[in-house]
């Protein structure tokens, strides 16, 4: 345990470094000394063209510098300017019109719409739910005001989402605590790049269904990658299968503007409410304005009036969405050569449907992942049982090369 | 108390409308009825110009423009980009040269910077300790993360700062916990305008210093408006004081570049921690970064560019000075015009040094208020027992005219 001297532990555990941070220092250093084009960083997250450049859409950068002094100047609502939330509630549901009520509040990334998600649907102390195969700062947003995390694996012996293993978990933390939050990454899963089936979806909602409707319960699909996951419109399927929840259940989208309008920097987020009814809409808005209040108070304004100048004008919309599928069609073949590759030379890996990341499953991956480091010069981050590899950062040559290099060094660890 | 129907209450007491709102709803509809040059509206806590805009500096403005993709659009690191971090504690403490070793972690805002610093330097459970008149937003970010507040009277009879007041609430915390943060808002008070003499700080400090030394104390100096409370060497005469605390109180500068850069909406802030040892400042340095990660991840970088950008370029930054020195006249003279006006009609007001605010005392201020928006289409903010008037958004001309409409709401309630 860390020894704290004028701070506060506060039940959290802060470690003295970060494990991603030792990695990246490792690449960097590496790059130095054997040249940027010898060396494979597989570890950001961030979507890179082929010479290593940050894509940032054109059409996104013009409206960078048309603002006006007021639009990024000025103070935003709390919740987010009026023109933003409707906008970003377009930008989650596209073209599914729900049944449920949806009210967006104004978040700093997909970080701050789980950190209002779980700060206003949890109680202090609770135990939140999410997948084995899951992003790290879950357990710190949960930690730091009091909550913590408990897994099941994501999936079953076929490789399909392990619906038995969910729903034990559900019961049995639901029979513990009145209150039950529970995150899905999903589509374009960080670490795995996993979507889950609609089939799936219905079989969640069936276990969440079943609960006493006494308990509390919110379902939080963190959506952060979903229009890097595949079309658009296909990845959205799942989205009206919520009307079917029933009124016990607050639906919640976690939702990033990051990487659909190549915003990274711009913090700008929102948590999305799709709530049975009025009432519980109006309790979604009041609750988490308050927490971004006493948080960060509001958010940063310059993206909440890009994304709104962007749905404001059709043709910008559509020249926004075409210059994306662009990028993420790059992104999808890069995928598409990684698996092609993988399973040429027999190199295992988690399902892929979409999204940043894949994972190539192993034991010790922390040593492989060394290993691959020394011998290869390919950089790629351990977790839990395999080693994530971004698949956005990577030109297509070394999507095409480091299976290959993955699978000699697993071959020579057995 | 608020009824919860899906989200958790966890000990927050959220109210269904927030009172500054209702205000502000009032003078929107008052001006529609009345027309703009008929209605005061003192509530608006940015600095606008005489005629009712936001004053965004022209040199501020240019750099936003000057940006590239990669500095808006990519993630900055968690703590702030190296150049900002560096920027930040050379815009806090400007020319003053302090023992012990300043650190800086980037937050949103001025109430990112607070979070910050209440998170990691107080336990859960704890009382923090603020003067009376306050801003409000401390009682809410203490609640969220469970913590209170506790106040002591700010002025003694003399209108001076009440340090024996200070010392029996410091002293009686002190027994009941082992950590006790303490945030101190100057200079220019949000709301009454007050700034602490030295002699003041030293005194603080003394009663701090004479606290058992296993005592871990936080002393916070809310710094958001000293850029625009007079001189800019003259309000910071306070900090080397800081470096004759004892070792067991953390120095913590809450620092917004809101008001000192008109970055409002950028929500650019920086928590500076000025700690004893190198220890106690690397330990400041993980925990604040662990809070911004488990709480918003990074913070806009956008920002943090223009704030890096001024401070590499000397003439860049004596221009900004410049044209800030500019405006910051323009408010203290509405200050000064307040004053003496106020003087002239024998309306009371508190000690007002500088900043964003001025507060006139009065008994039933909600009801002063609600007359006052009545009958002199006069929109101002009730604090405790007081209102609270905006100099940054009243033109000079209204600065001359409200005292004499103060005064003659109280003297009809008398």
């Amino acid at each position: 345990m860390a020894e704290y001297i004028l701070a506060s532990q506060n039940g959290r555990t802060i470690p003295t470094e970060d494990a991603i941070f030792g990695v990246n220092t490792r690449a960097s250093q590496c790059i130095r000394e054997y040249g940027k084009e010898n060396v494979i960083d597989a570890t950001i997250g961030k979507l890179l063209d082929d010479q290593g450049s940050l894509l940032v859409l054109a059409s996104v950068d013009e409206v960078y510098r048309s603002l006006k002094p007021e639009e990024y100047a000025n103070y935003a609502p709390i919740a987010g300017t009026p023109g933003f939330r409707k906008a970003a509630i377009q930008a989650a549901l596209k073209n599914n019109t729900l049944k449920r009520i949806p009210r967006a509040c104004a978040a700093p990334g997909g970080t701050g719409a789980l950190r209002l998600a779980v700060g206003n649907y949890s109680s202090i102390g609770d135990t939140i739910l999410t997948t084995d195969w899951h992003w790290g700062p879950y357990g710190k947003i949960a930690g730091e005001i009091g909550r913590s995390v408990e897994t099941f694996r994501l999936f079953d012996n076929d490789r399909n989402f392990d619906v038995e293993e969910f729903r034990s978990h559900v019961n049995g933390l639901a029979e513990k605590q009145d209150t039950l939050l529970i995150i899905l990454n999903s589509p374009g899963q960080n670490p795995t790049g996993y979507r889950l089936t609609d089939d799936e979806w219905k079989s969640v909602i069936a276990v969440l269904s079943a609960l006493p409707s006494s308990k509390k319960i919110a379902l939080v699909a963190d959506t952060a990658y979903i229009d890097f996951a595949g079309d658009e419109d296909d990845v959205r399927t799942f989205l009206p299968l919520f009307d079917t929840l029933p009124d016990n259940v607050m639906a919640l989208l976690a939702y990033s503007f990051s990487k659909t309008f190549t915003l990274y920097g711009m913090r700008c987020g929102a948590l999305i409410g799709l709530a049975p009814d009025e009432r519980t809409a109006e309790e979604f808005s009041r609750v988490t304005e308050y927490s971004g209040r006493a948080s960060w108070s509001n958010c940063a304004r310059a993206g909440q009036a890009i994304i709104e100048h962007i749905y404001e004008d059709p043709a910008l919309l559509e020249r926004v969405t075409a210059e994306r599928t662009e990028i993420r069609n790059m992104l999808l073949a890069r995928g598409a050569a990684f698996g092609e590759e993988a399973s040429k030379c027999g190199l295992d890996m988690l399902p892929y449907n979409g999204g940043f990341f894949a994972v190539v499953p192993c034991e010790n991956a922390k040593e492989v992942g060394l290993k691959l480091e020394k011998e290869a010069h390919a950089f790629t981050i351990p977790f839990g049982d395999g080693l994530r590899v971004s698949l956005a950062a990577m030109p297509m040559t070394q999507c095409r090369i480091l299976p290959q290099k993955m699978k000699d060094v697993l071959s020579s660890m057995e």
